[in-house]
């Protein structure tokens, strides 16, 4: 059932070629713009007050990363939000260094507050700092561990009415219904800087084309990942090999390749 | 002809390495750096108003993209302008976006009209907004071909007394006198980001050794990104195949490849 | 010894991936953050005064590359300096471009005489320029040359108590007591942009877990480079098997390759 979303959502994105607005770090501007065009999605870096309402009206979804964060960025992330809002469309935050500092935890979680629709994707640390202290008290040394982050993922689907991706070895896509567990990918790809950008990218072009989950882009990056490392030499190879992946990736190898599993019980967030 | 020229300016731009003055946007300031390198001339990023004056005593070139515009950049563009001009540089502008949102139009149309110097390279709908009402009135559908942007560049021509260059499946290679068709290149290219920028960039280069026309870029990228495209899996690996392949590029694979043809007769804008 | 000292310094580092702090030019930001994974070490990109106190608190080293200079950033370089000595930690200052214009003269000045705890890499004529005028008055033919900077590096390690890596073909170290010469490296090495950026990016790691005289970095990228030369097809190839090679990077292969020289003599800057 996950592998028919996925390859019904892929299918659909290279139709429509959605526009993609991105307003992200200036490490992996590049690296997400390759990915987008790599899918078949349309990439727009763009960060202007001047013309963010213009470029929200056409635009598919809106992409924010924190992952080189300073005031006057902040506040043209928060104005986008506001556009985003006012023309309906779906925002994908990626709260990179979500709890290595005030200012990133708090970032994140006003724009968290203010997107009337909104995808989460961090990884398991980050989406536990999001989710603030309750969360934190599972201790640390679990942090590297996706399923760790799985209580305040639910924290975060119900406080913020959000969908939650926690990437790690092991990602998991949450939602108020439902948890799909996703086990592809590879050990090399945290030797890339800006994996998870990337992740975060496309579950906008996927955003943008209606599925909302979060599920497809991990599917589809995961893959890819995974074919990409069998053929690398080291994450240098392994970057490259993952854009070619990403455009050659079709309904077939995703058939034979994705390992996902379906939790349909509701997590109980009372707890927490 | 043409592939004399190609030849002679490659040459010329090796034996010279030419820095040439970047003011680019965040995206592809890494990819137009390594072309610039691996074409054989020497980039300089910087931005500065502080310094732009130095910059530009002893740099051969600026080249202006707007692709990551906000209004800190576009007044720092503005200054290096008029940097060039005192110290009587060409100016390239590279007007990403232009027509997707007023700042951008505006924004290209004014640095358009203060150099004094000018060569300008875009995509077809970049150069048909650049020039306004006039060339937007033959249709939306025409946009994806570059031929369709041939009266647009006329215009530009003829309003700032610069060159024109209209990538593309053709590229468009539009002066005063003439207009050169090249029909090299890969329908892969625009799966990577920034290759119009690599061009603005690469035409700032041979402008740099007074090759102002745009030819000789257009020609060198069409050539390297034909090559690259041959060996490539997918856009990952044709972005670093190119720049093997400008790095490699010599005289007998210009002459055996270069696909161009020159057209004499003068366009008439007098209707548009 | 010098083969040891790499050796060890290079397994220390993968034991205790350190985290290197990057204040850096856009141009190389994606560059440098994936060489400090390949090599082992936890990069982080941030700028923000608001959160650099914290970010220090916790990283290894501070790296500080001036290459894409303006007011903001000296600012932020500046705080950032502050905060670094308060926290005790080494910072790595990359002059880029110094000597091209008085901003990046004066400002690379500003933060080598802030540092408590400093190591400078640059390539001949910046450390020359950066040394001033006595060092310059030996000429400019001389430049590309990194011997012709020696003067100039050990009168910066007097003037500022730092360790100095000048690079090129041959690579120097100078320190209070010895110049250590390394012979490694490629000649398609700077056809690649931001090789020397990944160079003190590397000699923050390695100060992050100790080994504070540069010999490490310069030792490690000079084999790697050299190892991704070999099957490299151009430029674009290099800077992805640089990558590569930095990952597979171990002993045996350090033993059989680092081509070191130790001057044990100390130089004599009175005369400069």
């Amino acid at each position: 059932m996950v592998t028919e979303l996925v390859i019904q959502a892929l299918s659909r994105l290279r139709q429509q070629k959605p526009l993609v607005l991105n307003i992200t770090n200036y490490v992996v501007m590049n690296n997400t713009a390759n990915a987008l065009l790599a899918i078949g999605a349309s990439p727009i870096m763009a960060h202007s007050k001047q013309e963010m309402a213009e470029m929200l009206s056409f635009s598919g979804a809106l992409v924010i990363n924190i992952g080189t964060l300073d005031s006057v960025w902040i506040s043209r992330m928060l104005f986008a939000v506001e556009q985003a809002n006012i023309h309906e469309k779906i925002v994908v935050l990626d709260p990179v260094g979500c709890g290595a500092s005030t200012l990133r935890t708090e970032t994140a979680r006003q724009i968290a507050q203010r997107a009337d629709k909104l995808i989460i994707r961090g990884n398991a640390s980050e989406i536990i700092a999001l989710a603030g202290e309750q969360a934190q008290s599972k201790g640390v040394d679990a942090l590297d561990r996706s399923d760790a982050a799985l209580g305040a993922a639910n924290f975060l689907v119900k406080e913020y009415k959000a969908n939650v991706v926690i990437s790690g070895e092991t990602d998991y896509v949450v939602s108020k219904n439902s948890t799909v567990m996703l086990n592809n990918g590879h050990a090399m790809m945290p030797y890339v800087t800006g994996m998870g950008c990337t992740l975060t990218a496309l579950t906008g072009a996927f955003a943008a084309i209606g599925e909302e989950t979060g599920i497809a882009a991990a599917a589809v990056l995961g893959v890819a990942g995974e074919i990409a490392a069998e053929h690398a030499r080291g994450p240098g190879s392994l970057q490259i090999n993952l854009l070619d992946a990403l455009y050659q990736l079709d309904a077939t190898t995703l058939s034979q390749r994705l390992k996902s599993e379906f939790q349909s019980e509701i997590k109980d967030v009372a707890s927490l």
